[in-house]
């Protein structure tokens, strides 16, 4: 919710006498031929429209008529631990605030890091991001996008997600499971194999691949960058069809 | 996030020219004391300046100069069931929403009917009340206006959500329990009495009360009415200050 300043209405006041004086001054002179009168005309306009403008920017952002709320949306990165999903979802996440869209990024780690007894049994899992999902559709319904970044490897849990949203755009970061492993970046794939962690997905718990994703991006064939520019692009196709 | 339609530009047009033109017009007259010129001079502005005004506000709604976000609240009730916090702060949800504000209800009993599998041990009643907190929290940092309605029994879990927010309203219905009790709508305190049902708050269970609430509204004292325009007021106040 936005309100104008009196700085924005005075600033927009002044930008708009400009051009308007001076048309009113080309005009009287092109009908009268009197540059006097011309000016007169011109310099009085400028006090009296200036006071008129300001008093009519003023009332109009009382007015809601034609101010039309972005449609945003809940992009939702599931995939495997290390597949590229919290690396691509914050890039993808600063393009969208560059563009002054207001935007929320929800990410797994930093969620349980504040929620620090969530468990990671199915049932844990699933009440985890139903509850984040509500969030998001909340955050959706009132105008903010939403870049979520969730292992989430219940079909059922992201289905859940999606009914509670308005545009819901899964994207798989289908990265295969070896290849996660290899790069294992925190090193929890290694303490899964150990026996160390238990529940890990891909490892003795299951990963269930969306069947009809918005997107599906596969690490292994493409860039970093090449993968947030089929995001953005795919954002920003569907902002101009909604 | 609010983009300015091409109706809303076209209708601020023509608003704004009705009156600029008319003042044109009786300046032109008032210094060459001829009706024609001052006519002519008025139509060839309102075609000349309608144009270049629609430009202008087409350019000033890509300016991010002056607009300012208002800076919502989180109103967070908390009391005993049967307390009233439902009914005053759905009243008060209206009034928000009538102001033209964007503002979220957050209500205990549709948000347990979404999570059914939320219990009532002082562990799920943190963890639930900690999450909702969060969600609200969010919200605010977006602009929109939060109404929480939840028992909420623990001071520290409230305390966790004050934390989380930035304008956090705490709002304690201090209706007592005997009062709660004796109105008992949805029987649930004779439920509670025989046993059936447990860890009810008032019964089996504490209620913290809030050692420095924003607002303390005891019902029966206090009608309803009454209730929701104290908290009105509380509201206008902190906006005026904010």
């Amino acid at each position: 919710m936005f309100k104008e300043t009196h700085s924005r209405s005075i600033a927009k006041t002044l930008s708009w006498r400009l051009w308007a004086t001076l048309t009113t001054i080309a005009l009287v002179f092109a009908f009268t031929g009197q540059a006097g009168i011309a000016f007169t005309v011109g310099g009085l306009e400028v006090i009296l429209k200036m006071l008129l403008y300001f008093v009519h920017e003023r009332v109009w952002d009382k007015i809601r008529f034609g101010k039309q709320e972005i449609q945003p949306m809940v992009l939702w990165f599931t995939g495997l631990s290390g597949s590229g999903k919290s690396t691509i979802s914050k890039q993808v996440f600063e393009k969208l605030n560059d563009l002054g869209l207001k935007v929320e990024h929800l990410d797994g780690d930093s969620i349980r890091h504040i929620f620090p007894s969530t468990g990671f049994t199915r049932e844990a899992r699933d009440e985890h991001i139903k509850r984040v999902g509500y969030l998001a559709s909340r955050l959706e319904r009132h105008g903010v996008f939403v870049i979520a970044s969730f292992v989430s490897p219940y079909r059922e849990a992201r289905d859940f997600v999606r009914g509670l949203c308005k545009n819901f755009v899964e994207i798989h970061i289908s990265t295969p499971l070896d290849e996660c492993e290899r790069r294992d970046v925190k090193g929890l794939y290694a303490r899964a194999r150990k026996g160390e962690i238990h529940n890990f997905t891909g490892i003795d718990d299951p990963y269930e691949p969306p069947e009809n994703p918005e997107l599906q991006i596969n690490t292994v064939d493409v860039s970093v960058d090449e993968a947030v520019r089929s995001v953005m692009d795919y954002v920003k196709k569907a902002m101009n069809h909604g």
